[in-house]
């Protein structure tokens, strides 16, 4: 690769797209180490303070990272959500990977219900509902922003648990009386934005997996119609997937 | 919402976020008409200009559509890949839909393969697979860039094939004789990246939905390893949980 002077984008972006690109194409592995900076600026013609910049954005952007004294390496462990085993909370899928983990509710109020959020939980406009905001830490690292809206009417008092501790499935579960049935989830790439970029400590511009599910109790009532913000550099999801016959 | 004009922030990068976030909180539901320019420049107290540049960044992204003379509208529809029905290609799954695609060979050629390709499919590194770029393209636009590497160990001949029109999956079952058998597929939200922004006609920062997936015939063999991009604004996974017995 040549770095173009002619053009108005800056060397670093150019720079941090050619190791981006080493990457996306499979030419660095995952767990492997990436050229030293003193390769790069030799082979690139740049200065370090250059290669540092770029090296620091994909840092950023979550995939390189780098152990002091040693070098830089291709990103390999993130946090895994299996789609293969069934519904799990997060909460869940943490500690089937002993993980460590700690909760931290940050909103915990009454809303009244938008159009949108009351044709999710089948209540009335206007009506109320418990929103929740909690950040999920894993390893004391801020990885996910998970907002609810539990149907207060299916769960009565679930405001009272403290939900730093307990798991919202299970207090669900007891309250209602019902087992959690089933989910609808879809997951898209976004931009993080201000707001929530904020909250988990990473630039506006970063992109996040996003997680919108509306959870089911056995029998199809809708009880809790979630978002969650997974830290791109964190969380993939994994699966496996079975042919089946055609 | 008020904009901080003390800050150095572009005030139509504080409308796009006060946009962005209406969204994401489900204030404004998908598929609902957002106020008018007019009254955004009212309630904020902002230029047309301003309004309109911020509006056109959410609709780079996604998260709105403009319908000329009408007005502009949260995203509802975009196209959904579905995890619960087993492994299904993207050319199947779109079939499913009744939507309309065309795929457009743009690279196939022999590569050598790097350390990480010889040890995902198994082949001797410096061994040569199979590599091939497409594009796909949905009701006319770009939707997703495919990368396959094929173990052309596996499948003899697959080169001769013409995957403008061919099924891979189809191909590599009658080449190879045997059923494609499963896959191990992980999803992560990327930022695009300039060489790959630039085949999906998006900008450099635009996020992605990134697909890395392994794929075995029947009886253990891996056969292809792709990465697919997926563009954000267009793609979803979706699928149905059901909750398993604790």
């Amino acid at each position: 690769m040549i770095i173009n002077r002619e053009v108005s984008k800056p060397v670093y972006l150019q720079v941090a797209d050619y190791l981006r690109n080493n990457i996306y194409s499979e030419e660095w592995g995952k767990g492997e180490q990436i050229p030293s900076e003193n390769q790069i600026m030799k082979s690139l013609e740049v200065s370090r303070g250059t290669v540092k910049k770029a090296v620091n954005m994909l840092v950023e952007e979550g995939l390189l990272y780098q152990i002091q004294g040693k070098g830089t390496y291709v990103t390999e462990d993130n946090i895994s959500y299996s789609l293969g085993k069934g519904l799990l909370s997060f909460a869940e899928s943490l500690e089937g990977q002993k993980l460590a983990y700690e909760t931290k509710v940050i909103t915990s109020e009454f809303r009244k219900a938008t159009k949108e959020i009351a044709s999710r939980l089948k209540i009335a406009v206007g009506e109320e509902y418990l929103y929740m905001k909690r950040i999920r830490f894993v390893e004391g690292e801020k990885v996910m922003l998970i907002e609810n809206r539990i149907n207060s009417r299916l769960c009565p008092g679930v405001e009272e648990h403290d939900f730093n501790k307990e798991s919202l499935f299970k207090v669900m579960e007891e309250i209602s009386g019902k087992r959690i049935g089933y989910s609808e989830s879809r997951y898209a790439a976004r931009v993080v934005g201000e707001k929530r970029g904020k909250e988990l400590e990473v630039s506006p511009d970063s992109p996040v997996l996003h997680l919108e599910q509306l959870v089911y109790l056995e029998g199809g009532l809708p009880v809790e119609f979630g978002n969650v913000w997974l830290k791109a550099n964190k969380y993939y999801l994994g699966t496996v997937l079975q042919r089946e016959e055609m």
